[in-house]
């Protein structure tokens, strides 16, 4: 071997490998796509993931086969005080594993990434923190309502409305956010949003301020119901959405009669079997996936060649007797062309046959044959 | 082939690949693996990209050749107003092409991205929103700074700081905004900076409140200011911090102090060359990268076997005449055990010797190997 490569590299991987931290990784809001880059490739690497009840069962499938998945409400020996979910990073991390505390949305808006920032700090385990797409952003952009417009709003505001009268926290200053400009948006306020709404008119915000509630934003099943503030309460309940809803009050709710896309696509909420084969199957699921399907590919065909060739081969040697081949598929002028070389013949052999096909995908097969030299 | 591959599929892809969209896509804040995984899949495949002028250039690198990558300030036959990019946005897809329209942040937040889906409807060009990781909460949590705590803030404001005062959209309230309460976020709020400041202090907002500036957050070169609100436009300047930057105001800021886990990476800011073979870089790179590092992979090492085994042959004969082995890698670990095997010896001709290595890859090599049936 090369002299070169004789250095001793090993002693630096030694040093570095002691580094150990906690990931704090916003999921983003529902779609498993939203996901970052960054967050996926820790996904699929930790040892253990720690994640919030809402988060996506296709985002979990994503992690080792051997890494620990914990709901963060089910913590090995402890309880589902914030308390106990720190400690189990602490101590998981001082076990030299790679934790992900995977939380829904981004980790520092809302969601208490902070307090378990702060006490990995306090227990000397470093962290990092890997933002995510708020809800509160996409799920008014997934119901076509953009937060911000120059005609309509140059600021908005997002509180949560978990917090609404009672103690444990600060509690939102409805009264002044009633008077606040811009766009608001209501983040884990579904259950106390008539006593919201009713607080916001209380102090100034006008009965008619357009409103949406858009439930669980960004999957196949999200469901948005619009409507005066004063009424977006028993509209959206009678709709029957639920939670997780994420709430926005202001102008810009106008703007969805026009940009509503996603509720719009075909085929949203339908998952449609792929059952082409496993090389086919890609540009089938893209066109359904852009049309709102869940496509889902469970490849039931396998193209191969046949045991025995002697009926096609018989069939091409007299091939001329035929007026016309009749091709069904491009699998099929795959088949046929190979046949004919493998016979020591090309399309020439053709000659005087007229050729039908199924289907432009199967014109364009022969079109891509006939254009190489065989 | 199987019989049951020739079914007529063709068809169906001829009626779905009649949809065409224009992807309006958030990149996130800067750093390129905050791109979401949707966004890199569109990024990827599409046959036009028209951004944003700061885009990082690492993101536009990702995509294919032979897409044509243009820069929204330079627009081919157009000028810089919205207009010439809505109209180039719909006749490029008019033209069958697929086009990512890539933008800073999220596409809904600011960026206008509402105002192009407006006119993508009015043409009849489909659109759809990828949405990204907004600035406006990122910059501040790549600072240590949660938008939200239960201690300190249940509610934040993301306001532009570009419109102050000038006329082309509405203007910010600043004097309701200074009376909003929790965080405040400024993006695009640099160059009014002190304008601003002034503005919200005169209107009620303590000259107190602690106030940060992260210019280029999430990038290598992000910098962070933080100081008084009456003061924090002075101290940014005179730390040398430029556009862009988000501006934070509100005790928040003083959870930095603990929470600041980004710039205190040791090696933040640095780029480091890896020369390593290609197969064992990833490592190293990772571990770099975890430190803060930017990790720049050019193998400049190939681990090949020699032209001639002579002399390592020589060696092995006669191994028992001598005292010691002392491996100076791993690479050499396997070169003298494949060396051995390829004579028709194996491990237990080295007994007697005593063995050394110089690190503990390079033993952990001989362990692995060793425990192996050679």
């Amino acid at each position: 071997m090369n002299e070169v490569a004789d250095c001793p590299e090993s002693e630096v991987e030694e040093d570095l490998s002691n580094v150990e931290k906690v990931s704090l990784v916003g999921a983003g809001p529902g779609e498993p796509e939203l996901l970052t880059v960054k967050g996926l490739r820790l996904l699929e690497t930790a040892d253990v993931i720690v994640h919030d009840r809402l988060i996506n069962n296709r985002l979990l499938a994503m992690a080792r086969p051997d890494a620990e998945v914990v709901d963060v409400g089910k913590i090995p020996g402890g309880g589902r005080r914030q308390s106990d979910i720190n400690n189990f990073l602490i101590s998981t991390a001082r076990q030299g594993k790679r934790v992900v505390r995977l939380k829904g949305g981004d980790p520092f808006v809302f969601g208490r990434g902070g307090e378990e920032a702060d006490a990995l700090v306090a227990a000397g385990v470093p962290f990092e923190v890997v933002p995510g797409v708020t809800s509160a952003v996409a799920a008014p952009a997934y119901a076509g309502i953009p937060l911000t417009h120059r005609e309509h709003a140059s600021s908005f505001t997002v509180v949560t409305g978990s917090l609404s009268g009672k103690g444990g926290g600060n509690s939102p200053d409805w009264e002044t956010l009633a008077k606040t400009p811009g766009t608001l948006v209501i983040l884990m306020g579904w259950r106390n949003l008539s006593d919201i709404a009713a607080k916001l008119i209380a102090n100034g915000r006008s009965g008619a301020t357009p409103s949406a509630v858009v439930s669980w934003g960004s999957e196949p099943w999200q469901m948005t119901a619009t409507g005066r503030l004063d009424s977006i309460a028993d509209i959206a309940k009678s709709q029957g959405l639920e939670a997780p809803a994420t709430v926005v009050v202001g102008d810009v709710v106008r703007l969805r009669e026009r940009l509503n896309w996603f509720e719009s696509l075909p085929l949203l909420g339908r998952r449609v079997l792929v059952t082409r084969t496993r090389n086919q199957a890609g540009l089938l699921s893209r066109h359904l996936g852009e049309l709102g399907a869940t496509p889902i590919e469970i490849p039931t065909i396998d193209v191969r060649p046949p045991h025995d060739y002697s009926k096609l081969d018989e069939a091409l040697a007299e091939v001329s007797e035929f007026d016309w081949i009749v091709f069904a598929s491009a699998n099929a002028v795959r088949a046929v062309y190979d046949r004919l070389v493998a016979t020591g013949r090309d399309s020439r052999s053709l000659h005087g046959v007229s050729v039908a096909t199924i289907g432009p995908a199967t014109a364009d097969a022969i079109v891509s044959l006939e254009s190489l030299p065989i």
